[in-house]
């Protein structure tokens, strides 16, 4: 077909199902403005060496930014038949500025161009998901500092183990969700060389400057192998690994507020906001925003894995298998956006049940292993030998169906006659989590002191 | 909000974000037809067991129809406000025809009835995916039956091994094809229940029919646990088991074809239809489809497990997090079916070079088996020793840079002396196809049996 | 090296690194009963096709009959000099045998052995997961008899949506599982064909009768195409996706089961046998074997995407990639199996607090389904209608912290006049479950019935 | 059962299947060197606090010793009874020195030291992963030097499109190598965080030193959170993901060798070490390696979907399901090891056949792109003009079966006038690579610098 650049020697246009299969402009139109980010930069460096002229550059420039601002008020109309964002932009620039157009790809090719405007694309949504991981820890920092105090039970199998607080809680995810954090940086640092300048795999003949290109895109500096620069991926690969990750700390929280949110746990309530009801069941309050947090931590695994796949087993440079990247990132990460913002809007919302907390985090005998604790310190018993004992007195409690505080001294000391009315000081559920004063302990003075640091680290 | 259907207790409406997360119109206006269809029928056997109207089914379906049409016409204007198909569709309906659309709901629930809607489309899709795997196959054949003769190098380790014909190379995916075709079939038949009536999870109260309703949808019986039928996407996993199975089969032809394209191998030649150019290299001629073949295998695979991972833990009955069943499915299964269809167009349109074909079967001692068989047959040599011989006979002419054939029988003797004149009748690649005459094996007579077998099977 | 069987022409030992990941003997000799058997029918076969003498075949059959015992026993050495458990049995056999041992491997190559002992394997374990899954759906159907009318909420978004009976959700299971069943009954009968005889990918030239093995072997018919014999691997690919499926089923049952031991749910006690304790915790029963039972999906899920991935875009017809088959399919079916049987038994052992899950049936307005049905059957009040009357019940019992059974009838009538003193009879959880008779719904009878039709179909 | 250390409470002893899913010590037990250290680290930071007195931590630290020597010399024990490697040794530590044995896990529980246990188990092998990637790019490093100037055709789509030199390629591999070692060396640093002292899940009473422990143990600083600690697995999940991505790279590199093994390209030639050869088939040389390098990628990327899965939904803090974390994180890495060092042996000794290389890279009109950037320099042409002249030549020569130099001077004039002689100094591969000098390009002096930067940075 005419229209199409490379079209030259073919002597019938391709197939519908060809169009169909081959044409990636209905997903990579998202990438327009990093293309015309990336052409003026490279427009602009041919100028300063030589390879255009002043005027042409101009034009150049002043074509794209038209068809930026068209794009952008939604006025622009891409052709399929054109392929790829890369080329409607250039015909659309043909049409506008004439034979200057045909001057801008020089010393590139779609290789490189396409390497470029994704690494921009996943650059930008990495800085926009770092901010939106510290918004959420902001937000449960918030709920930390109100509930430091707050005794909840703290579930190993989802049986109480031990009383912690709700505020100690919370924090456990501002530490999953800074290393998540962390990844993405790293992940940006990584993957901040430019590609642009590699042209189709080999560097080209014009005295171009990958530098001047690279400093005005934001990058560290150019990439430093071409055939490496347009055949990899991995940059995306490690941003989805880093996605995949946090999806699973967020698919861990979400499943929490679905199971706090029951009935028989009733330790949070939803805010309306964050709630649906049944077309059937007026009573409902259904957590369904959590449940779809949780969800797409199998979508956001899904695209990695997929990615993954594709990549497994191709000879370099580029091959076509590699279009299938976009899709894939574009889906997984604006999931994992999605999913931080709604869990931002849970955490703030959410009502808690300090009541509720409080009464399932002193049954269950959640203090045996202060019991054990304390006959180790005051009695000097072996910590083994302390957790039979302990074990016993849980026997009794259990069979009378009454808590360990009010088991009486004598059959305590019909276990053991070591212990002593002391003992009872470390049985409630408040000086248990006030014991726990090991660095990164529950106790509620290490919890504020915590959340006071991270305040502090986070600014705000 | 006040409308939406389920929102009476809330005082606040949805967060734009807990919409965005939520609504699942975008998506799922998809399975419009199959909506309607399903409304259709519950309201026919609801009016025939007294439930309604007859006035009211009639008024129903009329509505429906309308909306249908509107839908199907482009007319119809959705609202994410209303979530969902069922939601659309149904105020919709109020709007035309008022009060009994209210009665439309009566003793089902969203939960039966998106279950209905989503096995039908899934059942649709997957019989237009068995007929296009049955035309793949007769496009194979059609090679097959051309090139039942055509030697050409059989590959193990991509190492040339024995020769075998083209036309049994084509052949092998027939089988494969068709045991995916069979994999399709058994999911269809297994899923082919009516979940409708199971209403949101323990059936219900009104006097319904669900035999009725799953004979007019075309399901064999309507299933037969209330829990179950709204609480699994077994079936959906099915089909992408068997879509991941085929998509597997499909990237490995794609990468024969992308290896025979190469100018090293020059088996195939793809058709302009299939092929791309090169915005930089004007020469290329790039087997693109094939490579999009070959990823999507990636985005299927993905697809599946995507799935996998939303499904696992949930406790019974409907949870959200199945919502997201529905993209991941339409996705893998639109992508299976464009494979399909490409690798249809690449068969039929390929060029076969029959002459490299030839040239590479023949080179690499690739009749160095028949010389083993040969040793073991006419020497009464035991297959190991055979081997031995057959090895050092290789060994001489791979030194001096000749093929089997062209080694002198006094030097074969030298390496054993029971070799006669007579071995010369088996090194050459038309007679080690024509003697692989087993029951499955390469000779060209099997081929065409094989393939006159094949086309009685498939009609056609 | 002189003792490997295929080095005549290699000058050099393998280096170690290579002999680590080339080596297959010390997974595959799973595969030595599987082999013995094959390698048995295959001389017996040679022997009728006049290919090998009686005697031959005899020796052959008794040394490898004394191989099988003595690695039944034990006392077999395996080497990993020879690879694989093909070249360690033939060389045992050698060695007591002697030259017959080297006419074994007549018309057949390690492709064909190797596809055809998998094969074997595979079918016989898909055959003991049938039985096994058979025992859980009997332990299921037990647990359903004794609780057809053990009222519990039924959940959905792991809130109370309307009353169920707990026999009627095991019985959801028992058809999930024989769904699970059918899918491993359907790739049975698909694999069930012998690749015995594709030899190396091209067929044999010697006059073998490869319906004859395949029949010895209990095979349905030989494979039609050699290269398809001895290249694809989708019958274990099939076989994982169905223990994928089933995984997801049983991690659901599993997730259920660690939730209902909760002590905020406390449907279920594990028995001691599937309990484990904490080192630090003396009072903890923690709910290990279900959380194991949930986390092996995990590892079959993995098992399965890494087997799909090992055959991406692999050209026929063997590959070594092929090797890797093998670990990934034993380690997922010995998981299947292993969470079969733990699910079976924690199923059979587990205590139902019948109290704890009628009261929590009764709380959180489960009914009110029920009274908006009753306005649509009593009042003719349109369902939407209906829904929100009920809607506005629900509201004035959650404000005054009642249930809907306690609501006073003036209140009832204040919201809609049409409401009579009847409506009480469908607010108890005892009436709602008795309502729901439509065919697959809770109703305690109902129950009752379908136990009674899987008790006849599974026998016994 | 007695010997149980928290069977206490439990009346019945496990059942065997219960043993057989619970548990660990067949592959926990490869944590023993680690578990011993992160023991003696404890109890000495115990004595200093004086928790423990000095001789009793004197007594653990030579039992410790005694059964670190013991399982070293393969002369220990492990009983599947004791479940896991924390209580194999403690059980063994209890019979050498009584006791004191049982004052150990004092201020401890076994979540934190299987964090701690598995997190230096996971340091220790990034550690060797680290410097296995530095010797496979050592050894690419060598290769580059040798082949700076050795022409090869840079391939696009398996399609011969400019060339490129050997070295060039081979340094595409040293930059993907690099981000996969710091990707290692990122989550490395992150995870040096130690987990001991957190406890069962709250932290403890006892006045420990964490920051001892930490720093006795290599460990940067003591965890944050004691609920995190015991919770997250995202070390492993990090690692993992950074495992599968190099494995991507290796498995294309993989795809490679096999590619350029085949006959057709007969690129490079695999040393016997790494060849093998077949049973049927004696002129085989199978590249078994490098298609086992590329067949792990899927059993690595399945481990790391394995263990996302298994902690997708987990609630904290410690659940039995991360007991599935280990078993997938070992094999993972081992392959990961594995490949490294098949590949670092298979660079270092496969041949390098440079005429069959450059053959390739001077067919398939692969200076096109040359000619046309000499348009555009020479001509001053636009280059998409530019680009559709040189397509009408490639169209010429290939009618003619000829090479681009090998088209007249007045046939190029008949399809552009402003050609001249001097095109001609631009069709040679060698000019062709010679003129690639832009950074990142293909020129001979480029890959020679590019190399002695890197062999600089590795050290060596």
């Amino acid at each position: 077909m005419s229209n199409r650049m490379w079209g030259g020697r073919f002597s019938e246009g391709p197939d519908a199902i060809m169009e169909e299969i081959n044409a990636s402009i209905d997903f990579d139109k998202k990438l327009y403005a990093q293309d015309i980010r990336g052409s003026k930069a490279h427009a602009e460096m041919l100028a300063a060496r030589g390879v255009l002229s002043a005027a042409d550059a101009e034009a150049i420039a002043a074509g794209l930014d038209e068809i930026g601002a068209e794009i952008e008020a939604g006025r622009f109309t891409f052709s399929r038949a054109l392929e790829d964002i890369h080329m409607n932009v250039e015909a659309s620039l043909k049409e506008r500025i004439g034979e200057p157009a045909g001057r801008l790809h020089t010393a590139r090719s779609r290789n490189d161009q396409v390497a470029t405007d994704f690494k921009l694309w996943v650059r930008d949504t990495v800085d926009h998901l770092h901010d939106q991981l510290t918004a959420l820890m902001q937000a449960l920092l918030t709920r930390a500092e109100e509930h430091a105090g707050t005794v909840m039970p703290g579930f190993t199998h989802l049986q109480s183990a031990q009383p912690v607080t709700f505020g100690h809680h919370m924090m456990a995810y501002v530490e999953m969700f800074d290393r998540d954090r962390g990844r993405l940086a790293d992940a940006r640092r990584r993957l901040n060389e430019c590609p642009l300048g590699a042209a189709a795999l080999a560097g080209t003949s014009f005295p171009i400057d990958r530098h001047m290109t690279a400093a005005s895109l934001g990058f560290d500096r150019p990439t430093a192998n071409s055939l490496d620069s347009v055949s990899d991926r991995d940059f995306a690969l490690e941003v989805l690994a880093a996605a995949a990750i946090a999806a699973v700390h967020l698919s861990r929280l979400a499943e929490e507020i679905v199971i706090w949110s029951s009935a028989q746990f009733r330790f949070v309530r939803l805010s309306d906001k964050f709630s649906t009801g049944s077309s059937i069941m007026p009573q409902k309050r259904n957590p369904d925003a959590a449940e779809l947090v949780r969800a797409k931590s199998g979508r956001i695994i899904g695209g990695l894995n997929a990615l993954l796949i594709v990549m497994k087993g191709l000879p370099l440079a580029y091959s076509k298998d590699m279009q299938e990247d976009k899709e894939q990132t574009f889906d997984a990460l604006a999931s994992y956006s999605l999913v931080v913002a709604a869990m931002t809007g849970m955490i703030r919302d959410m009502t808690v049940n300090i009541e509720a907390m409080r009464a399932a985090a002193g049954s269950g005998f959640s203090t045996a292993t202060d019991l054990a604790d304390w006959l180790v310190r005051a009695g000097g018993i072996p910590f083994r030998d302390a957790h039979h004992v302990t074990g016993r007195i849980v026997g009794i409690a259990a069979e009378r169906g009454i808590e360990l505080a009010d088991v009486p001294l004598a059959d305590m000391q019909g276990v053991d006659a070591r212990i002593t009315e002391a003992v009872y000081d470390v049985l409630s559920v408040d000086d248990s989590v006030r014991s726990r004063t090991s660095y990164g302990g529950t106790a509620p003075a290490n919890v504020a002191a915590m959340a006071a640091l991270w305040r502090d680290r986070l600014g705000a």
